[in-house]
């Protein structure tokens, strides 16, 4: 800023913004996720109480824990994504606001998920929520191989090695997901389902703790 | 900033949260897309097994897709606008304002889509969708041209050749979604959805990807 | 940054996220605020075509324009207010938080105008509607005076004669609203809302234009 | 940003970027309570008026401001935490995310006692409310002390008798909420809901103006 507008000052700024409107998207994603959960009326209760009827709507809660913290691990990913990447351009924006449209999407299928698990439908829900996060892992991935294949967008600084290292543990999400997707045709989609919520819980865990800090620029 | 308050850094500092608070209501309208899809309830389904249930509500998902596009490519045509403009005055203010209301209505025109297309009123829905797009469209152009017009708003290093070549093309929008509207009266709207659907996916082609580079100040 | 945390830096840097943070909200409520709009369901319209529904339904488009420019005038005199006020305490972050609350809350009371304009209670709609906005507006002033009579809160470059006729200026709001809330009464709300609609659409004309200039630190 | 990419520089901006994410999803959160608050509709009304009518849903109004004034507490002790804090890693972000989970929920709970007040089930909303705040403070709590604990997260300039103090202070709320969340199950939750106003209004009084003041790095 100080130094005048070169074209590299620039295009640093344009990444910043495109990372700081993503930002945006996800913190409202997140935080608009609690509509999925179901307040129920006096007059829905019957002769029940307020608190068992609160207690028998639990896929409401589980929807929303897994997934906030489902958004909240895509956040610190593509936060992390954007340190790395110097340039935008118009293809590296379109794949972005992909990545955000299925990001942003996300209250759909957990009110799916609120709503039937534990219905005859239930493997349908299961099959649209895991589907969801397969074709984000796809997006994500999409993202990360172009802004690491075109010349250019990545800081110059970053070791290859760490560029290869990211890239092989970005793909594991879509292809775990789409397992978990195909998986939902089977047993009313349990196993699907409990597949999803181990990979979301997984990376919570200290033992993964290192991710974070391997990805930091050494 | 270090250098103390003269009026030129103050205004620049005042361009930038215009800027912010743009980005902010673009990134939430964007965001809040997802209350348009509807979730259909185990009553709903009657005997139909919801994938069923979930594909015959494809409009849902196209009216989605396509606003979502549409909001994303006004903000990055929004975003780089403002990269040219280095002060902001009242009529330029309530010029955006104008933009961003048009902005943070189109959940309301994309639920109406997302509920009439297929039905005998479509062609209204699909009227008010494209209507929608054209004003949004003409306040955009308002903004632009007020910018360019208006001495000492424009970055003074930008070269005027740049600023003509940009409000030529701006202008397209507004003029074609017009002509979406119109198209409306005519096979209940079908020409005129078409016609916008191609316009949104467009500009999302890697033909055009000169676009945004194309803006960049040279 | 750079020359180490002194104290008056920091307080420079909390004002900015309060600043920041109201941003976000004002944002998020002028954005939240389509959600007032009514989207007629198929079901309802009967044998009325959608055009027709949608152009009985004028004063949900009424009440969220007013609303729409109201919260985005007093974001402009919000976001010009912190451009004056340099440190924060407490008691500051209290009032502004009710002044946030006051904004926050207003997809409440334009839902209200939307639904009862026409009615036999048009005139409690409107007296809530007014009633918010005058009451905003001694938040707004309370926050002012505060930060005026405070010593230390202020930028101390700032003219007393500027910061005279900015407090002047600003009175003008509550007491204006807080007439039109008592005008409720009469002729079942209507010189209420009409005195409403003018006030919100009067700050929009190129001749108060000069009111932003006006605040800038000359 | 000068002086190149130091490891150091790295994560005091990561440690901004999640402060910032944070302020975004408390922003949101706060405007969000809004759709808590019933719009009681026409046919609702019955022989009633809507002034009737809107008085006799106080609760909804109570609700909307104790929660409000609950999220804008949190930030403003979340955003001093965050002046504290100048590097982030994995754990952080996770305990982070728990803290922001329960702030983004609150609009399920307060919807819940703006609901129940005054019913038989009052006890039960009283008592997901107050857990809600319970469960917010020990996320807060745990957060801050592992913060304080891990070495190197902490700013070092920090005096070890502010960490001492402020850990003491942000112990209270949890053991008082956790207190009133097992009130509730007495004389139909009433002692825990007025113990819930008190702590909340009691952050509020200029007696504890020195709260923040005393927070900052002296």
């Amino acid at each position: 800023m100080n130094q005048g507008h070169t074209s590299c000052g620039q295009e640093v700024v344009e990444a910043d913004r495109v990372a700081a409107f993503s930002d945006g998207v996800f913190a409202f994603a997140i935080t608009l996720l609690v509509i999925t959960i179901h307040v129920p009326g006096p007059a829905e209760l019957g002769t029940k109480s307020l608190l068992i009827a609160l207690g028998q709507q639990w896929p409401n809660y589980l929807s929303y824990v897994l997934s906030f913290i489902q958004v909240g691990q895509v956040w610190a990913n593509h936060h992390t994504m954007f340190t790395y990447i110097k340039r935008v351009n118009h293809i590296l924006i379109v794949f972005n606001t992909l990545l955000l449209m299925n990001i942003a999407v996300l209250p759909f299928p957990t009110a799916l998920l609120a709503l039937y698990i534990g219905t005859k439908d239930q493997y349908a829900a299961v099959m649209v929520y895991s589907g969801t996060l397969a074709v984000g892992g796809i997006f994500y991935n999409a993202l990360w191989w172009y802004a690491s294949h075109h010349s250019g967008l990545l800081d110059p600084k970053l070791d290859p090695q760490v560029v290869h290292r990211v890239t092989r543990r970005y793909l594991l999400g879509p292809i775990l997901y789409t397992l978990a997707c195909a998986f939902s045709l089977f047993w009313n989609g349990i196993v699907s389902l409990v597949l999803c919520i181990f990979l979301i819980t997984f990376y919570l865990l200290p033992t993964v703790a290192g991710r974070i800090t391997l990805l930091r620029r050494e």
